[in-house]
């Protein structure tokens, strides 16, 4: 795998483990800088601009009775300095996919854009 | 409107005219030359390859049963020669919203994933 491939894929692991580890903080650097990152949950409303996005993740982090996350799959594909994501979702038995397109900012890979959304089964 | 953003918008338009004029050339080539291409039809699995995804659209534009699509608040995030366009889908009442990412190939945007998602209402 190249490298930059596994720079990729480490950063949207670290978004996962933000999520279950509820890393308030953690969530907060993995987003792109820019005020125009997007974000739609399964079954919400877009959310754009950090503080939108980020509030809402401050929200899921800090529910305390949100399931943990189960990811796999992963696949990158690159147009220069972005690169899009796919993977699976697996949240108390409910199986979604994810879209994940990050941004290289400084060197260091970030996220743009975050859509979930439900699949018929696992892929 | 910066021209780059018209041209970007104007061929997510074009993605969703071929899609209601069940115009499977267009549809052909709207999509990127690149083999990565991905789709996630709402409640599918990911489809990836040209193959895959261009079968699974002919498989919609060439059913008599299928329903027009109504879109709106189209909104593009450039990172340099990538687009992210996220808009609204309506599609028998059932709302939902798309992430739909382009790419500059020679000059022409086209679409190198695309995935849609049912939403809680209109955005």
């Amino acid at each position: 795998m190249a490298a930059v491939e596994e720079d990729v894929l480490e950063i949207n692991e670290a978004f996962y483990r933000a999520f279950n580890q509820k890393d308030v903080q953690a969530m907060d650097r993995i987003w792109s800088c820019s005020d125009e990152i997007s974000c739609i949950h399964p079954g919400w409303n877009v959310l754009r601009g950090r503080d939108a996005v980020l509030d809402s993740w401050h929200g899921i982090l800090t529910n305390a009775g949100q399931p943990r996350i189960v990811t796999g799959g992963a696949i990158a594909t690159f147009t220069g300095d972005t690169a899009v994501v796919i993977c699976r979702e697996l949240v108390s038995g409910s199986a979604l996919v994810a879209t994940n397109v990050f941004v290289r900012e400084n060197g260091e890979w970030r996220l743009l854009h975050h859509q979930s959304g439900p699949v018929a089964s696992m892929v």
